[in-house]
């Protein structure tokens, strides 16, 4: 049998959909799928559509083909030894559920866990913009900040499965309150829901701006103003970058990968993120830079979840 | 042959002293020596010095024991793989030196080199603070802030060994201009020379306090007034332990490692450093963290740098 033959089941988890697809070991999408989340019907309710989704996708697998389990991308902390899912922020009711278990016993198959910044992660590397990258590093830019750090490459978990949660290292010693409790963190200031918050902040005190036209902020209505002109949006689009250069500075004298990609809902604006990152980590000036980091967009976008869980498996 | 009679020569080059010994692979230190390094007239001269060493300590061989090589210990950056040191900062005429061929020329053996805060690292990781741990990350605290980090019971060098730079990871956007031309370096913040310069900075702009009794100031300095009811001071220490706790909250959301230890010139304060340190990490509140980060002091003092050098020949 070929690697092309040995298949698995990714699921991503999202608080509004739920995306599941038929993966080969070499990264191939064989079929794919996608319910809505229901999310407000609580985690059962979930692992029934999970269940649902993958039951339609198992009727897929070739004959030619063997099936060696199922993958599940969730966001949020969780543990992958357990198959626990702790408190994901946008799922409703979830608490300490073993959803790792509790789907094995609906489908019979193998169910491994794994988050959803992680599940990105190993997509890229294994198939996207990380391939022949060795020791790679990847933000997901979107509610919050997550990541996902590959060394040698192995997904790296860290001693008590908390590693990679690169949105809350502090960029800002007393800086902006972040979701979490802390002051200053990457998050507070890099991702999408941030920068969408740091420019109506500056509405309030009177900033003037076309934006405030607008009833409600999103990121990319910082980044259409600051291309159409507007002088606000521009400083605002323009630290969200400066921030996340902070970030790939940080990530390159600590653990100096050979690449770090940028995914998620803020990587859409494309050039317009990469362009302005780059100048910004150049700009930083460290003598101790020989060679800058590469730093690169993500290419699987919304299939990355899925592909990666499914890879899991393979592990 | 048993590994206590595995026996390698450790060398710990710095600005004032190099200091050797002749370690065994279990840690063990059968004999040491050192000499003023003389760095003003230079590396060769200074090579001459390393090799005067390592003559004296290759005699005190014992005939039961063999020796497999000796182990360089150097700061600034430098490539382990090519035996080349870099741009030292402390080290004046040394740019580009082959010290590992040439100091192989010189005593006929075969030579490793290793960045000074990597075998710290090693050493406190082997037969020191880190004893049980197997993810650790070092912090060394002197002139500058060096790193070591320990994945899975191996040092990591990163994809073009220079990684564990923690000291020039950015911790505060926009602040305070350190050495390597970057701004809000930790080592701005948190290093001994950085405590007193912070300090120092304060009396000029006419805070008042004992310290301005002083001619130069030391960190030493700072702690000593800080515990005598000294406002200014108290603040000025508070705030280089605040912004360590930020580093080890750093290192914990990014690596999740199961220890950090400080070590090098501040980490003499014991209690007095790591009580505040501890304290900043409980109070910055995230509600990412379950399990605090574990940090402890440094144990094998000064003799770290040699044992590190030495063991780095055992790889």
């Amino acid at each position: 049998m070929t690697d092309a033959n040995k298949l698995a089941i990714g699921i991503d988890v999202g608080g509004t959909f739920i995306k599941a697809g038929l993966v080969s070991s070499r990264s191939d999408v064989v079929a794919k799928g996608e319910l809505p989340s229901e999310a407000e019907r609580g985690p059962d309710h979930m692992i029934g559509r999970m269940a649902e989704l993958a039951t339609g996708l198992l009727k897929q697998v070739p004959l030619s083909a063997s099936l060696t389990g199922i993958g599940l991308g969730i966001p949020g902390t969780l543990s992958h030894r357990e198959g626990i899912v702790y408190s994901p922020p946008n799922l409703p009711g979830w608490r300490n559920v073993p959803v790792a278990t509790k789907l094995a016993e609906r489908v019979k198959l193998p169910v491994t866990l794994e988050n959803d910044a992680n599940c990105a992660a190993i997509a890229e590397y294994a198939g996207g913009a990380g391939r022949g990258s060795r020791h790679m590093v990847l933000l997901t830019l979107g509610t919050g900040v997550g990541g996902g750090i590959i060394l040698d490459g192995k997904l790296w978990r860290g001693a008590d499965e908390c590693a990679a949660e690169i949105g809350h290292t502090i960029v800002h010693v007393g800086g902006r309150r972040c979701g979490c409790g802390q002051l200053g963190c990457l998050e507070a200031y890099a991702s999408a829901s941030s920068t969408a918050a740091r420019a109506a902040e500056a509405l309030t005190v009177g900033r003037s701006s076309s934006l405030s036209a607008l009833k409600s902020l999103t990121a990319k209505d910082v980044l259409v103003a600051a291309k159409a002109g507007d002088a606000l949006a521009r400083e605002v689009w323009n630290d969200s970058c400066l921030y996340l250069a902070v970030a790939c500075v940080n990530l390159h004298h600590l653990l100096n990968p050979d690449l770090i990609v940028l995914a998620g809902g803020m990587s859409a604006a494309g050039d317009d993120l990469l362009g302005p990152v780059r100048e910004a980590v150049s700009s930083m000036g460290s003598r101790m830079i020989n060679k800058p980091p590469k730093i690169c967009l993500a290419k699987l976008g919304n299939d990355a979840g899925f592909i990666g869980a499914a890879l899991g498996v393979f592990e």
